[in-house]
């Protein structure tokens, strides 16, 4: 075969190949190029106010797609997605981050070409920290073999990538045939069968065994093989903050969120009494652990997950998170009953009362509880709209999101346009703080320009209310805006306050047959409302510094 | 003596010293404590709804003040900075980067607390590409001495710092006395009297010399000992894009904007046939050179930058800019007679023509040329803001500013609160784009809550009309705001919206009278109007790709 690809067409044939539907970015003169051949393909560019929501939306997507894009221009597109790269290597969301740049040719005539910060390779430096693989695309004999094995680490590690393509190298020609290849990764077979029959005694040798499990799951696609896993053995199960609804959270063997001494003391009490503790695909981030109140014993746990497998005091190298999943869910467990565990306990049935009521951050969740369908994607901003879902009750598996260990605010609206146009047929439902709302929250622009139709919630008590229980000062306040009224900005989506139990129900009421567009519903709180979580957190957190 | 001092302490006390008033950020668990300490100093904090927001204000304060400084949180604050460090490192604009941090005795502890990317040092190894000295405060021993080190880099090459604070050092106080020591920089004398003398011979031998400044006679403090210059050998002068208003526009010598082949044609011929070109202080980038169309012959250039310094083909090292520059200014130059070059061309006189025709690009820049006053610092954002901006006549040396080298988009709106705030005298008229106010027109809202009253005109063409010029596409489009109508979401303010010249006048003469909180006009162009610099300017990028 002779056939010859162009950089930018192979580049754009390798983001269909795996998935790739959209690719969030603004435009600016070095990427004009690259985001016109596009435009042009069948991949749809999705164009934001500003870089910061597009790598926000890309995290999103690729958290529900399993690949992510997001496309921006040299210097002052590329610096601005440098916290959301970061959150999605914190996090493990596989996002390719692709810049523009100056061409190969006009760097080497020209050293202060605009948007130029120290050298041209000074973005490539910044990006190497918080990525898994980079590359600059300047050479057409190894371009096309680069974005293989960029590709390849993104998912392999399932952490952003970086590629930059000088533009003068965009419709230039490899010169030889080149076939993708990525090579398969692939477990040590006898390591593998040694861990696996090492996990498999102890398991069917312990009293209690518990299932604990986190994002990884998630981001690997494996809930199937914990579902499988979970019901071969009849074992109870239950989830980090951060794998929240990585398993169905109406079955009858979850029991609901584990964090330490953050969480529920009947799941505490269970998980950390158990002489087995299966831990797969969980971070030890003081979140997750309740502030590292946490006590499991490193002697009776199971711990996988995709960058090491110990049991005991025994690591095992050359084991994939995967290969050790599947094993496990296959392997010859002994069955148990499933009895005497903590059952999943839903927020309290939400009672309708006195309509003229006060909302509070309580009755709120409450009420919303009842509000999710099976087509709802709860999507959670970090801070009290976090703390106050992590006891909602989500009907699917996956239907959760929030960045809940690197916990930048103002993730959950533009994450929205990723969640929406990665999943058509789930509907967001955005919780959101003010302060978080301010710093993104006008993304709800993209959400309109591209006929989205997500629900989010502003939870308005005029600033940063979990730093309130941490240290308060006036830098904890924020400008009250009348959030209700963007709509009127916008020339899109309907508007709702609500201050009463009432009113909250009449606006729920109202967008659910409302369709056609975003619906915002500004709740307003008490200063110092805040869920139980929060408040546990928080305290925690001040005692920990 | 035997004082100790807290390492806070000492921080907010070399900020006072070198002239900081304010302080730009966003709260966040591990900056806290600081930023509670610091409210409690003379030091006023200002609250910004994103960090984006923040650190443009902070270059904006430093391009004014002399000295910036903007406080965040560790990674999702401080990585939020990344773009905009880079904006003050490519325009020589010294902010020092306050990060607070987990503390050194958690780090030890737990290797994953929330807001870690991959390292505890990643955060710092980001700022290292991004800025000209940096430390991590986490030595009691040498903490002071790093905050010297620090500010000193930051001042002598008047390009961003990155100090962060680990919280648990923040009450640290040294085991010794420490003495705030900051080495000064000198010239080599004897060098300095060589480049003089040659500098001084090429210039009284030369029939038609001519000065060129640009934006490091801003930075450097040089505006008079440049108006020495110009008076004492009567020169006449032209000035760069980006050092535009570093002399009054009013002054019989100034010629206007240089910018080779996309500047005047008149300016260019001048500047380009003269036998003595004195450049001060000017960056030799695409945009400042038209993009490289200048043709300056460097056999015929004194040319002298804060870095470096030539006369012909000779170097001279070890000289200080600021030296040279007063040096010239005092030095026994032939003076000339003013005649012959070029008069500074304001746009033409407006006249009032019929109140209900549509506004143009060209009108509404003659409308405002007639609109500033000794008290108005324009603003203009990258874009045909700026391109427009270029010929408007400023009547303060130093009161327009454009990040028009880094060229990145958002900076005007939150740059009004930095200079309103940095010279409360100074009303600031801010010009740009309606895809620039997407990115950060928001912190309308930090400007509301300070209570300052800039003048914000947000051209309204329906996206990016620069980059239209240079390839065009849906993606250069965006949604339709009503920009008018923001002050009823704030809840402060005043909003016009003007289609016609009559509408124009009638907003401008409202604003005026109106001092008590921001303005925005929403000024309605077509989508293809542009100033014939953007197109010329344009045409050129278009060429260079």
């Amino acid at each position: 075969m002779s056939t010859v690809t162009r950089i930018d067409q192979y580049l754009i044939a390798q983001l269909q190949a795996h998935g790739v539907g959209h690719v969030f970015g603004v435009p600016g003169d070095f990427v004009l190029q690259f985001m016109d051949t596009l435009t042009k393909s069948s991949l749809r560019l999705v164009n934001t106010c500003d870089e910061q929501g597009a790598g926000f939306a890309a995290d999103a997507y690729a958290r529900v797609r399993g690949l992510g894009a997001v496309c921006v221009t040299y210097g002052v597109g590329g610096l601005k997605l440098c916290n959301t790269a970061a959150e999605a290597f914190a996090e493990r969301s596989p996002v390719i981050v692709i810049s523009g740049a100056p061409g190969v040719a006009e760097r080497a005539r020209h050293p202060l070409i605009h948007h130029k910060v120290r050298d041209f390779d000074t973005q490539k430096k910044v990006f190497e920290q918080l990525t898994v693989a980079s590359a600059v695309l300047d050479d057409a004999d190894t371009a096309l073999g680069e974005i293989d094995r960029v590709f390849a680490a993104a998912l392999r590690y399932k952490r952003p990538v970086y590629l930059e393509l000088p533009r003068d190298m965009l419709a230039v020609r490899t010169r030889h045939h080149h076939v993708s290849s990525a090579a398969p990764q692939v477990s040590d077979a006898a390591t593998l069968s040694a861990a696996l029959a090492e996990a498999v005694a102890l398991f069917n040798a312990a009293e209690q065994p518990v299932l604990l499990v986190g994002e990884e799951v998630h981001r690997f696609s494996l809930q199937q093989a914990v579902l499988d896993l979970v019901e071969h053995a009849n074992v109870p199960v239950a989830a980090t903050i951060l794998g929240k609804s990585v398993i169905d959270e109406d079955h009858p063997a979850y029991m609901g969120i584990y964090q330490g001494g953050m969480g529920r003391e009947e799941v505490r009490a269970y998980v950390e009494s158990s002489d087995c503790v299966v831990m797969l695909g969980m971070m030890m981030t003081d979140v997750n652990l309740g502030v590292f109140t946490a006590r499991l014993d490193r002697t009776r746990c199971i711990n996988a997950v995709s960058e090491k497998l110990s049991i005991g005091h025994h690591v095992y190298e050359d084991v994939l998170f995967a290969d050790f999943v599947h094993g496990l869910a296959s392997a010859e467990l002994r069955p148990r009953e499933l009895a005497g565990h903590p059952a999943s306990q839903p927020a309290p049935a939400y009672e309708i009362g006195d309509p003229r009521c006060r909302i509070t951050v309580e009755r709120l969740f409450q009420r919303l509880d009842r509000f999710l369908s099976e087509d709802t994607c709860v999507i959670a901003d970090p801070g009290d709209a976090l703390f106050g879902a992590a006891n909602l009750t989500v009907h699917q598996s996956t239907a959760f999101l929030s960045p809940a260990y690197y916990a930048s605010l103002g993730f959950a609206v533009p994450a929205a346009l990723g969640v929406q146009l990665a999943a058509p047929h789930l509907r967001p439902l955005v919780l959101v703080g003010d302060g978080a709302f301010q710093m993104t929250g006008l993304e709800l622009s993209t959400v309109a320009r591209y006929g989205l139709n997500p629900i989010v919630m502003v939870l308005n008590n005029g600033g940063y209310v979990t730093e309130r229980y941490i240290l308060d000062g006036t830098f904890n306040d924020i400008l009250p805006w009348r959030y209700h009224r963007l709509p009127q900005v916008l020339g899109a989506g309907r508007g709702f306050v609500v201050e009463t139990e009432g009113e909250l129900d009449a606006a729920l009421a109202a967008v659910e047959g409302y369709v056609e567009g975003f619906s915002l519903i500004e709740v307003m709180l008490d200063k110092m409302d805040a869920s139980p979580g929060l408040k546990r957190l928080a305290a925690g957190l001040a005692a920990a510094r």
